[in-house]
């Protein structure tokens, strides 16, 4: 089936959307960790692909067993738990010579009893979802956390005005219009020296801060600014990518209706919508890192 | 287009899903209410579906402009404002003789900066969504208050055994489960003289800490309790149904890697799931209420 | 746990969504059967919702393994198979005095090769899902067919005028406009005597063709007449319940930009829709048949 | 806002997913093109980040606009629209020096009426949807043609063995499957000259025929040689890239019921599936053509 002339590229294959949840329970008061895991290896697999030889093929339902193990040792955070997987892997089987290890988390919260969080029932979190993609490349691996679905919307301190005017423009310009968005953010740590979870907190936190908090003139700006703050605060972060719709909230012309509309009455549409995305980043810091190949959306 | 022996039956007609956001902006603290809102009207609308005659037809796009305009005087709860334009339409067009107003509301809680909520600034709730019905039948209407996609989890104090066994039984006992589920629950006032916003908070709450406390032999027992204690405790609520999904966590064996597996480490399916569906009501009530027509699920 | 006053009213459980896809193999010419199959089971359930009392629960486990266990003596049409089904549970437990089997079935045509379908290899048809309830009260089957999500456009041939203008009327009338659905239907069949698979074949051109021929003057009329054509053709039909958003398409008004726009320059709109629901049946049937029940939409 | 030592990165925005739907109605016999469209544009947009300065944004209601308004003029193919669009703002906005377009395609079929194509009344074609992406460098386009959701499934001629075996592998190797998939793909194009409409319907047709006539010892062999089918028969085709998942559709285990099963009777799971991804491309291509950059899946 060989062709000359013609031949394989790139290729990685594993197993997609593991759905695992980890219970522990070493003490009355338990924790969730819920995850959808996804194991991609990449390496010399060229005979599967020209002659159907599996003798290099660790078979997707093997990864799919490896994950569902190693989570009896315990999880932790979703990005140790990618680099064990990723170290697994690639440590064992020569021609394994890299691969992609991806997590999304969803987040459970205590119900609330008589005041105080019950100690073995939980109730789903805000509609926002934690993501970590851990790269190898050889042994090496790269740590991308994010988020994404982190809806936000601002009633006051948004503009839109000053942009280009030609033949096609009919947008009237504002000084009071409402800023929504659904955040997907995702951040390359510099190395692996980090506190995850403590790291993800804080990042949440100073982007939703920076949203609140800045006047904005464009998305683009907030966009800006949410990246901004993120580098100034967190040493261990070399670049922030962002993808953000502008999710469209029209103000209602009711004035055939005898009334008068003071950017109270909107509409929301679905689409089409506005896309913003962005990388900051250091100085010095090239934007072309191998690790974000096959993340949707701009890189 | 007449044919003898063959004729319309009930009928409604309306929009569907209009998406309106309100900001109350009276002083510097605003409040959002994001609402998506249906308007259907019944009626004699005969001679639109035989003859194409539309005289008495309110267009679908003037229900969504009354919806609009309605929203310029304030929403308040969706209960409230769907009262309002039901009252309208039967009330303006003696031809409607009744309809349903739909809303799901969605929460936006305030974003949290030096310690305090945010003026304008806001993020979107858990996954759940508050749902109003409003049914009139001339002028009388009926509320139908809810919520969906309230997901909780118990990852103790849940067994589940002593069932049918017959030839096509293979499920184990267990005194040891994960129950998860994602509530649908709906609940009719008796009378329109409730302070909705208090009430839905309150089943909400009600709702929670039954999951919680109930020690489960059956997601039927903890769905009855669930209906109980709400019908107990709020006496303008003359029923509640549920539509709970099992969602099934199957403990994964590890036994082939040498490991055992104390509920410790779980494998979250989609599907199948198990579809637990019950009403919990006052004696002396009917179950068949018209105003349930055509809310999906069990009726 | 009981409670003076608080009771349980209607309910159902059993398995939802059970993915089954069964191979006719018995020559080199294969078929695909690809369902989606629901088991509910009603009768006296009680003592597992007040008491946790299993001892009447045929598990939702087992249900799920009776519809595979079924499917090994083939499937035929889903109305057939859910006929077996709630004949067995029905029949074996003498406390399950009814319930509801539902099926979805995607299409799976031949693929071409050579200018002929291949034996065993399949590639998915159009985006509708036929549809298939059948509920049993005692030993009584009512059969319950239809598609969902058929969509369908007349780019001409559709007019909407002559409505009612009120204060919050802002729509113009138009004699050409684009007429786009996504059709829900669903019919009753008076009795068991019916071939499935032609009938539903059948009514699915009936729709289409009476979708296609109709001049439209409203939706409504529409929906009426391809009503009336699929009573008219199939007698062992008693009623036919539609519902069909009005999905709206509007005419971008280029004028800004120096153009005019002869109704070929069309924005698709998500939200709102227009959404029109009714019943067409034979002049004596009543419209209130109990296997409506619990099926979404208007009823 | 600025800051010594963080910088903007790559960034582009634009209005993404424009419902268009143009009527070619010059006669009778009408055509309907369904897109969904994104335009977002590249260039020197710092000002807009780092001060909310933004006399170069070109506002992303101003590029929707002006998709619609060059619909006027007709279509064509998604590509020579996108290649319209991207010369447009490219030559018309010095700083804006590149870009990136894209659409998905929804197919109509003419409704059958008396053994003919109506005129003006359609309905949707399959589930799969057409793709187009166009990227600028410059006054550079580069074109990547594709599809996604292509749903295909064999029923025979399939097998999977002699893949490693460790410690966390409990797969069986068997010789008879099903093997079930949902294709994206995506080919770039060497150059302009290309007839769209036809090399689409050639590629979509090839890669059907490869499907079904590769006796498969892997999902990865399948891959393979629809890409090589694709490449031997295009000549203006450089590359292509696939996304493919192993839909699994496990044989049901039916011994605890007293019956055998040969491989008729499937469970068909949602998730985890495994997940093949590869490039196919001419021998002295390299696989990096930036046009790649931020479509999701391997790259």
């Amino acid at each position: 089936m060989a062709d000359p002339g013609i031949v394989l590229g790139a290729n990685q294959y594993g197993k997609a959307e593991v759905r695992l949840v980890r219970i522990d329970r070493d003490g009355p008061r338990h924790r969730v960790t819920d995850l959808d895991v996804t194991s991609q290896l990449r390496g010399d697999f060229t005979a599967a692909h020209t002659e159907g030889d599996n003798s290099r093929i660790v078979a997707t339902d093997t990864q799919k067993n490896t994950v569902f193990a190693f989570a009896r040792e315990g999880v932790g955070t979703p990005e140790e738990f990618l680099l064990r997987l990723g170290g697994h892997f690639t440590g064992e089987f020569d021609w394994v010579t890299g691969g992609r290890w991806e997590a999304e988390q969803y987040t459970w919260n205590r119900i609330p009893v008589g005041g105080e969080g019950h100690d073995h029932s939980f109730v789903r979190g805000g509609t926002e979802i934690r993501t970590a993609v851990v790269t190898f490349v050889g042994a090496e691996p790269t740590v991308i956390s994010g988020l994404r679905d982190l809806a936000v919307l601002k009633s006051a301190g948004s503009e839109f005005h000053g942009f280009v005017r030609d033949r096609y423009t009919t947008l009237a310009e504002t000084d009071d219009r409402i800023l929504a968005t659904s955040v997907t953010a995702r951040w390359r740590y510099r190395s692996l020296e980090v506190e995850f979870d403590e790291a993800f907190a804080d990042v949440r936190r100073l982007l939703l801060e920076a949203f609140a908090e800045t006047h904005s003139l464009a998305l683009q700006q907030t966009l800006y600014e949410m990246g901004r703050r993120v580098l100034e605060a967190r040493s261990e972060i070399d670049e922030i990518r962002f993808s953000m719709p502008n999710l469209h909230h029209f103000a209602v012309d009711l004035t055939g209706f005898g009334l008068d509309n003071p950017n109270e009455v909107f509409y929301a549409a679905d689409r089409p919508y506005g896309l913003i995305e962005a990388t900051v980043l250091r100085e010095g810091v090239t934007g072309d890192h191998p690790a974000w190949q096959g993340i949707a959306g701009f890189c």
